[in-house]
């Protein structure tokens, strides 16, 4: 298996890229890659060139960038070259750390959507607070409008990645709603309800509420992109500032300072961990032709190395070629 | 200035609200309270019957009844009877700690919308983190569907909340969405950007992200009640969430437990006000003919104390009759 890999975006690239892109060269016999970036800063850090193609590419889409006009005009951008490869069949997946909403252009209007399905979805993990291995949450911000169908896709296509993927053996399927009743929320989540309860290749849980979201009342949770991306930032924004009150809470709340940091550092630490979600790897934009999976701008090359490992399990696995098994035959059936 | 109280809903009713209500009357010279409810329970907790008239209900809304069959069909509710005393202008005002879709029925269809609101919204004031006074916030679930001209009304009605209850001299409104540009959202939320934009009796300062909500960037915040339900949703249950996680955390992760114990207390202590609420009573039922305020089940007399005191504000000021002024000169000019 080949990954596609746009070395540019994040702030630490292209360092932590390749030494996260090194460390699953070397644990994967089955991992080759292509390096999209600047040569002369990739070559800095890239200790063993076995099995790591390095193409040299001139510009660079910055965050600051409005998507669709990024893809349009940097075309030897690293990102646009990487996805173009993996549509001209030169790599089978593609991993970026860049711009979001460049990378969704990029990989529906490169790649291309999957046979079927008509939006793709940005799908992360989320940690849950049970034993289960994370909630897959879709779409987090793709789609700020969708229908019915769109959500019904999205279930399915979730499913087989938590059972392929997460080794979850029925995956359960929530919708998130703002109450746990079936006739809860606007006319298009009182139809998502129904529609998700007749659809007989998804184990339809019910309702989920956003204050239920993390407890893991569900192994996948779909949203329309609006509401999932304001959820998903409230929850980010709450915990930050949650951790930074308890800094100061402990460094100051009539406690010596040196003993409240050494007491701070397990406190934070465990919290840290439980909400730690790099070994999810990154958010997959479920619904184009390969693997493609986005890891936040500020990841470590552990998150890095984590996003290769869930790119090749999505791969090895066969996970879109079974969602394009399902919904051709869905098709065929109607 | 009297104040019906539906004494009955909540989790330690009807004895925190007989406290809390003791508290404001002997405080506040004049205030008189109509406490509608099981007279017998109400009257082990009355310590002085001072300008506090008891009326006997025989029923009682529960958390689970269905809203709209509850205030038909209970009409002996200590609710519903509340509610209607404030319809016959035998009270100025409405409080009640019980089924919030109940009281947002009995709002609105016993105590009536007021004149050229299409929609009453439910507003909380959300702690912020900053040295503001706190943010209101709606729609926080009255309305799951919406139309621009409501985010408008809502916007105008809480800048008169936020003058003449909080105490902001300008308050910025604030429209949540899933981005900072003009162009972010929904066609609902771009169209609303540009109304409130051109809205000239309001402060507009742009798009909120869910995860700058509690920073204090804005001193109201409107939002559709589906989104805003569910961010609000998100940011209790991650708030929640942290603190469990954080008090385990303390206690085992290497420490002995009661030095932990004794260190994570001021911690918790110092979180716990961070997002106390309770000093801003309840959420307020904005756009209804009275002063309506509903505070959480699991309110303390403290808080209700507080919700209390929000409506005596509501109403000395004349804030109600700021609005109608307001809406009928918009009318007219219109």
């Amino acid at each position: 298996m080949k990954i596609a890999v746009d070395t540019m975006g994040g702030d630490y690239a292209p360092k932590v890229v390749v030494e996260g892109v090194e460390r699953a060269r070397n644990e994967f016999s089955d991992l080759e890659f292509l390096l999209f970036g600047d040569q002369e800063q990739i070559k800095k850090y890239l200790q063993d060139s076995k099995r790591i193609t390095v193409v040299h590419t001139k510009s660079e889409i910055l965050g600051t960038d409005e998507p669709m006009k990024a893809i349009r005009k940097k075309k030897d951008s690293s990102m646009v070259l990487a996805a173009q490869a993996v549509k001209d069949q030169k790599a089978d997946a593609l991993f970026s750390l860049g711009n979001t909403g460049a990378l969704m252009a990029a990989g529906i209007f490169i790649i291309g959507r999957l046979k079927n399905i008509a939006r793709p979805a940005l799908m992360p993990t989320l940690p849950a607070m049970s034993d289960q291995p994370g909630i897959c949450y879709l779409d987090a911000g793709a789609n700020a409008e969708v229908k019915v169908s769109y959500l019904e896709q999205w279930a399915v296509m979730a499913s087989f990645y938590a059972r392929e993927v997460l080794g979850v053996a029925k995956p359960r399927v929530g919708l998130l709603n703002n109450g746990s009743e079936y006739d809860k929320g606007d006319r298009l989540h009182q139809e998502a309800y129904q529609a998700l309860k007749e659809l007989a290749s998804v184990n339809f849980v019910g309702n989920v509420e956003a204050d239920n979201l993390l407890k893991g009342v569900a192994d996948v949770v779909v949203t329309d992109g609006f509401t999932g991306n304001a959820v998903l930032k409230a929850t980010e924004g709450s915990v930050k500032i949650l951790i930074s009150q308890l800094k100061q809470a402990l460094l100051t709340q009539g406690l010596r300072s040196k003993l409240g940091a050494l007491l701070a550092k397990p406190a934070l630490k465990s919290i840290k961990d439980t909400f730690d979600v790099s070994a999810y790897g990154g958010a997959v934009l479920m619904g184009v032709k390969a693997p493609v999976v986005k890891s936040h701008g500020s990841s470590d090359a552990r998150t890095i190395y984590y996003a290769l490992v869930q790119l090749r399990l999505m791969y090895n696995k066969g996970m879109l070629m079974q969602v394009m098994t399902y919904f051709d035959q869905q098709k065929k059936e109607s």
